[in-house]
């Protein structure tokens, strides 16, 4: 019995800080932004990757074994294959499949016109308006992983928060994976880096879950990059036959940025993008058909002057809208964009760069977006103020997703015409009276107030009354309830792996 | 022969510090977010205003003689008509036009898939890093003029870029169009506050352009508010009678914010604005058919704490984009949005607010952009650090509308792929070398650099690179060459009208 279904002891009523608003089904149409012409040149460019130049499956014989035995042309370690057959692989995978989050009512559907937010992934520096930038520790993890938990408009808790630097490289996964399985209860991903640590995640989640439940259900995903161009290393195959295999969810990323990871060219890095990650789906549903998919990429540009990745630029910004169309003709959910830039710090050029890529993410139709609060530095630095204001911004893509334009009667107001005449005004009437309190999204940074009273109140700026708002919300913060067999389960899982590992530093 | 063409005159060289890119010809597609369903409610809703609730045109006989001997159904000031008849009248505008500019290498098409920049209109105060906020003067109207003849991704001068303070109201508009005309030889408007005022904007322009240009091309426009809800003063119909009598241009803008303005509903505010606009629209076309005309419209919403207008909100994004597509389909050019935010600083809140209120305008296919750059608080500052930051952000969505994307077989790079195998890179491979330099928009103002070298340079934020690079752009200003002639005319014009007109001081 103590492997059955463990669900319906997390089904705890949600504190009332968490609002019940588990992910965005959008109304909003998609944005096409491709003619025929166009995607049959761009599909037409993926076969011929797939088919004529192959992509490399490295350092892993098993996958090479795998892809031989299906009948693929192997190569050394490049595999390709007809392309009608990578694409009929790739149309077992669902268009959409839920991932359970321990508390139920945070459950996330992903694929179709469902779309979920995830903070930052991966950054190894954090800074904050107070503490500066420092290297990440686990109480910035803790605490990035409370307000992520606490934030109405993020969905997801992601995973790397921060890298933790002050746990060891072999053991830090255990530490991140109990902080999001207790601090918070919302969905979340697991480890990917080595083999084993894939496997402490699933059976850390199986541990909150239940075996039967997971046989059933996906409860948790790893989210891997591939090694652009054209190459897929034992990382990604390792994780893929973990979480896969078990029927968990996989997120398989190309990091292109184009004129280094692929071609100086934003259409031919799409279609790179699609390949990579085509191939990987096909092996994945090799692995066991019908596992749950994401079709990631990470297109950018890069400065002329320097090389460095830019963030937030045209090409970026049409390489999501393209994607989103290939993905959504493809069958697969997407993962794509963020809320990216190249900023140091919490400046104009953080939140313009952020506000075009995530808007153009979100019209896109991606279906699940990390990065989509928190990223500084291209990727390098979690931001906590930056968190925050990201985090805001994104009930304003919540609500144009979700609501679209309201044509209902009541939204027409004709009545309110008979209330005010030209010249009047409509603060007052009865239409407004009823409607105003729904009417507009309220965000909680922006200061809409006039100049004498903004200087009253000391003329913050945003990221003044970011960090005001992050450090409220954590001294409010309450720990959603756990089951405490289980809680004591997991604390003993990680202890015995603690004592198994080796410190590694690296 | 003083009244003939002085085009010719005026078609000198332009400085190399202004690229040759007048407009920008759109080819990615527009973003259609409404069904033919939500489309029917609009325009029936639309349709009911126009016939069941009337327009008051107010305080000017002349323009309720007209409506009268047309045949409208005139109750008061207000104007009732056939909505067929009005849909007829306003099919009378053209789709599209051209504003000459006096160098023809400017001139802007408005219209169709044209889109057109111009900096922000009307704010009394600017502020900038050095000098703090404090009223507009007309040294700083001047130095507005000159940044927005000098910026690339500003197609248009607008027309108060801010209000010149120090001048009397009465005579101020003769000091800012005498600007406009000899500090840039971009297109740009003319004064609507008075009639006389609208006149001499009319005869100076006559100055630059002769008699014989003006007769059949449009070389200046005025830009008016309606009274919303449902009010046309005599501001606007005087304009018309000016502007629109000569062949001139009106951009007629309806400003509402829901529940204030117009009911507390993006979808009905949308249709009030079409309504009001349309009116207007039909009315100069009874002046004279054919008139250019644009479809104006300032939507937003408001805090529900304090009843403050809020820009860059998830409403006035759904209203850029369904305005985008009722505008089609009454085959009216538009304007609409803009680089808009309720911050008093050039924070983040107004990067943000900026950016997703100007990625909806850009999107929608707004033809005419005021506001495209510098605003600030509302529109009641122009931030000359802002102006220079947003029209860094504008190259992005230049090059997002007139690229769309690449699917040329030079841009699928297959040769790449030779030269480039699996997890090796493109830095150096021919098709990179052969491209790189238009491969991606170089912003100005973006710093890409990583912290370590962002450090060594100061550790500057955007606003401060803002603030280096216009002051840098100032010093470097060459006015644009006029035929002296020209110049002395207009010198005369503007000393014979300030003689005759009182000062007054509001």
């Amino acid at each position: 019995m103590a492997r059955r279904s463990r669900l319906s002891r997390n089904r705890n009523t949600a504190p009332a800080q968490v609002p019940a608003s588990p992910f965005i089904k959008r109304t909003l149409p998609f944005f096409d932004v491709l003619d025929e012409a166009q995607l049959e040149k761009l599909e037409a460019q993926v076969d011929w990757i797939i088919q004529e130049v192959g992509i490399a499956f490295r350092d892993d014989p098993e996958s090479i074994r795998l892809w031989k035995a299906e009948g693929a042309k192997v190569d050394g370690d490049i595999v390709r294959a007809p392309a009608d057959w990578i694409r009929s692989l790739c149309a077992k995978a669902p268009r959409e499949f839920t991932q359970l989050a321990r508390n139920p009512e945070r459950s996330v559907v992903i694929g179709g016109t469902n779309q979920v937010f995830a903070p930052i992934y991966g950054a190894p520096f954090v800074r904050d308006l107070k503490g500066g930038r420092r290297y990440g520790d686990m109480d910035a993890f803790r605490d990035l992983v409370r307000l992520t938990y606490l934030h109405p408009n993020l969905h997801h808790g992601g995973f790397v928060t921060c890298e933790p630097c002050d746990v060891p490289v072999s053991k830090r996964h255990l530490d991140m994976l109990f902080a999001h399985m207790t601090l918070s209860d919302k969905p979340h991903l697991g480890a990917i880096t080595e083999m084993s640590r894939a496997q402490d995640s699933v059976d850390m989640a199986e541990i909150v879950f239940g075996e039967d439940v997971m046989e059933d259900h996906c409860v948790i995903m790893g989210n891997v990059n591939t090694n652009s161009p054209l190459l897929v290393d034992k990382v990604v195959t390792e994780a893929a036959r973990v979480y896969s295999s078990r029927g968990q969810g996989m997120v398989v990323v190309p990091f292109i940025l184009s004129g280094a990871m692929g071609p100086v060219s934003t259409a031919a890095s799409v279609a790179q993008a699609m390949a990579e990650a085509m191939m990987v789906c096909a092996y994945i549903q090799l692995l066991r058909p019908g596992a749950p998919f994401v079709l990631g990429n990470f297109l950018s540009s890069m400065s002329l002057k320097s090389g460095a990745p830019t963030f937030g630029m045209p090409e970026p910004v049409m390489s999501n809208y393209a994607i989103g169309q290939l993905a959504r003709r493809a069958g697969l959910p997407l993962r794509c964009g963020g809320s990216l830039t190249a900023s140091k710090i919490e400046d104009a050029q953080a939140a313009y760069e952020s506000a075009d890529s995530m808007h153009s993410t979100m019209l896109a139709g991606a279906n699940y977006v990390l990065h989509a609060a928190g990223w500084l530095e291209g990727g390098l630095c979690t931001g906590f103020e930056k968190l925050i204001m990201d985090a805001d911004r994104l009930g304003s893509y919540q609500k144009v997703l979700g609501d679209g334009l309201n044509v209902s009667d009541n939204a027409m107001a004709r009545d309110a015409y008979g209330e005010v005449g030209p010249g009047g005004h409509f603060l007052g009437c009865g239409h407004t009276m009823q409607n105003y309190q729904t009417a507009f999204y309220e965000p909680a940074l922006s200061d809409s107030e006039n100049v004498e009273s903004w200087e009253d109140g000391g003329s913050l700026d945003m990221r003044t009354r970011a960090h005001a708002r992050w450090t409220q919300m954590l001294a409010d913060y309450k720990e959603p309830p756990m089951d405490p067999a289980v809680r004591e389960e997991l604390l003993a899982f990680v202890a015995k792996r603690k004592e198994e590992l080796p410190d590694a530093w690296y």
